[in-house]
């Protein structure tokens, strides 16, 4: 960052930009450079936007006016219709936010709401610089590999009895199928965490942007049993593909009331209201259908085959690593190879993400950016390098209550197999 | 607002929204209640967007990729050429940042910048609502009716020598053609200004959105004087009749890298960049054109010929009006009528709006709502409660060289006019 003089806030002074754009910033210099480059560092989805949709944008793109603060009403409708039927969980259109961007409505959670923010980690990357710029008070959860990176119970409720002030204000943020580690939480999870979060009265903020994308369908919201103070936040970036149109969700408690009220009032002296033509196409997103239910189908199928074609690649090679249940990412855990990085000179994850990067090509991003130890070695990958159109029309040759055959993800998706390779290869070399 | 719990926000609590939208609101409440509304509230263009823009749009329909935080490169390049052209100020490609409304920048800004900010009032109804959310210290300086509302050299120097610290980081906001008073400032005024501002290194946020429609197409920025301090505001929501889109654009000058860089950040960790599809199209707005020149042509000369119209209404019925130079508002002064609103219990400037609202349907909004103190009796009059499309192609029928035959606007806007007189005959009325 250029010198700044003194009237730059203290809070922001010296930030950068958020890791995931860096990282793509980055490779898209190297590409230039003629370097070829396995980008598996921004978590985008490969899938294009479900052609219905994109229809709907072109009819709509003569709407101007500006819409209401929460959103447009058919838009509300269309997604407390969505969490009803997919999430089977009570909500009301009334209840429902609009934001450009689920990451920019949590910005404004965290500047309304006045008390503790209580994060796992690893987290995703811009829960932390969120805080920051406000300055809020953060509790990390630590969480482990042997645990599959999941916030237990106990976990919760070791961190909740650390401070002797149970009625304190405090949110606590959830986030599955999981980024950065693709895994997700079970039915009984989900149960005994709502229960520790019923005992303190916690508000839950629970971010499923990538619930439509576990990969086997059976996507479970903790809603479901602490509807009361539950916030469900949604959005078309990644189960619709549509990351660059910004448009996010929450679906609020008739508990929370107060505070969807001074979001939208916040929003109002800011964003305004998200833009008209994508809210009009957002309504037959969530509306659905069976075009979008086989879109679904097939994506997910195409993310479980590619995760089970790279898992046992970065796992041989002796790389820590679990299979996921949704979304498109693994975490790797290089601590069992840490001998031979340290022979190297790599003592921690931003070392090993940029000399993999520079001796390989292939981009992931260091635990570091996701509120992780900077000395840990452990990365996210994200395996979304490939063309998801045509990963689609290749799966649809294959009827979907049958597996891919063996072949189809080599074929589609042979540039994240031989990043995996890479990395494998690149661990496996001597020092 | 709801009973809100002591976890909010101090600066937040019994915020209610944007004096705008909740006049829009109220609006609609009462159309559907089946009377007759007269909409001079919200600030919305009443022109469609430009067909080519919004082919833009369609063909943009597919774009789904994360953008740069910065903004779409070649939109970038389509806003520094439009300021090089219109404004004849030097604007690098590099130096503009695309948000998603001015107004989100101007929360940015606010938000990263520690200093003081002094602003105008009458001025626009979300500056200080920003402020208040960020906690920032504010600087007012009074105008008045008979200045035309204009910030002049010498106002603004008595209120930078009150306090003796020359050197305080500062930041004056301007916005001409104004909002909430149709004025604007001559190269004169813009001169003068630029000399007191270099003299205190001041930093000038230029909100210059309603540039394009100034009536005679002669707007002058202050940038060509104050260069290299003097970040220049533009976007949509007006000139191209885009307000729901949502775009605003921000170029900067090389001085204030730090600045942008620091937005940058920000915008990163919250809005992460505009909607894609809106910016492919909006590249074809800045970039311009003999339509769009000839598409603005029509919309100042209506503009103007429905201000010519109206001005002379109101002002016979004793209220204080002047003609405007640009965008579509009147700042009107019931002072002079004060004892006939007196007679009837009206003694403020909410209260004026409340009654003639419910009286006579005519929505405008207090000088309250843009910093006004409340007592005031003054009011915003948006005159664009009229069908653009018709109006435009009833202005197409008159070659652009000569004026408007009398009955283009009495045709094109009868509810603004009968809404105007409305006004003056409720002040006409004995108590």
């Amino acid at each position: 960052m250029t010198n700044a003089p003194g009237s730059l806030n203290l809070n922001v002074r010296g930030m950068g930009q958020s890791a995931t754009l860096a990282i793509k910033k980055r490779c898209c210099g190297l590409r230039a450079q003629g370097r070829h480059i396995y980008d598996f560092g921004l978590g985008q989805s490969p899938f294009p936007v479900p052609s219905r949709v994109v229809e709907a944008l072109r009819l709509a793109a003569p709407e101007k006016d500006y819409l209401p603060v929460e959103g447009l009403p058919a838009l509300r409708e269309s997604v407390a219709e969505f969490h009803r039927k997919k999430d089977r969980i009570e909500a009301d259109p009334a209840r429902v936010l609009i934001g450009p961007g689920s990451k920019e409505l949590m910005f404004l959670l965290q500047l309304v709401y006045y008390g503790e923010i209580i994060l796992r980690t690893p987290c995703w990357v811009s829960y932390l610089p969120q805080a920051r710029i406000i300055g809020r008070r953060i509790s990390l959860i630590d969480t482990s590999f042997a645990g599959k990176w999941k916030i237990t119970a106990e976990l919760l409720l070791r961190s909740l009895e650390q401070v002797r002030d149970d009625t304190r204000p405090r949110l606590l943020v959830m986030n599955y199928p999981m980024n950065p580690t693709g895994h997700t939480y079970s039915t009984d999870d989900l149960e005994e965490l709502a229960e520790v979060a019923r005992r303190f009265q916690l508000i839950v903020l629970s971010d499923e942007i990538y619930g439509q994308l576990h990969h086997k369908g059976e996507h479970v919201s903790i809603a479901r049993f602490y509807p009361e103070r539950t916030i469900v936040s949604s959005g078309l970036s990644k189960w619709c593909g549509a990351g660059g149109w910004r448009l996010g969700t929450f679906t609020f408690p008739a508990d929370l009331d107060w505070l969807m009220e001074a979001m939208a009032a916040v929003a109002s002296e800011t964003y305004t209201s998200v833009s008209a033509p994508i809210q009009y196409a957002a309504v037959q997103a969530f509306h659905g259908g069976v075009d979008i239910e086989r879109y679904l189908w097939h994506a997910r199928r195409i993310l479980a085959a590619l995760s089970n074609r790279i898992v046992p690649v970065l796992s041989d090679a002796g790389i820590g690593v679990q299979p996921p249940s949704g979304a498109f990412y693994l975490f790797l855990d290089f601590g069992p190879v840490a001998h031979k990085l340290a022979q190297r000179g790599i003592r921690d994850g931003y070392a090993l993400c940029d000399r993999l990067l520079e001796e390989t090509g292939v981009a992931i991003l260091p635990g570091g950016s996701f509120a992780r130890s900077a000395s840990e070695l452990t990365a996210r990958l994200s395996y979304v390098d490939f063309d998801g159109a045509f990963a689609l029309a290749a799966s649809e040759n294959t009827p979907l209550d049958t597996p891919l055959p063996d072949g189809v993800v080599e074929r589609c998706c042979d540039n994240v197999i031989a990043g995996a390779q890479r990395i494998a290869d690149w661990v496996g070399e001597s020092g």
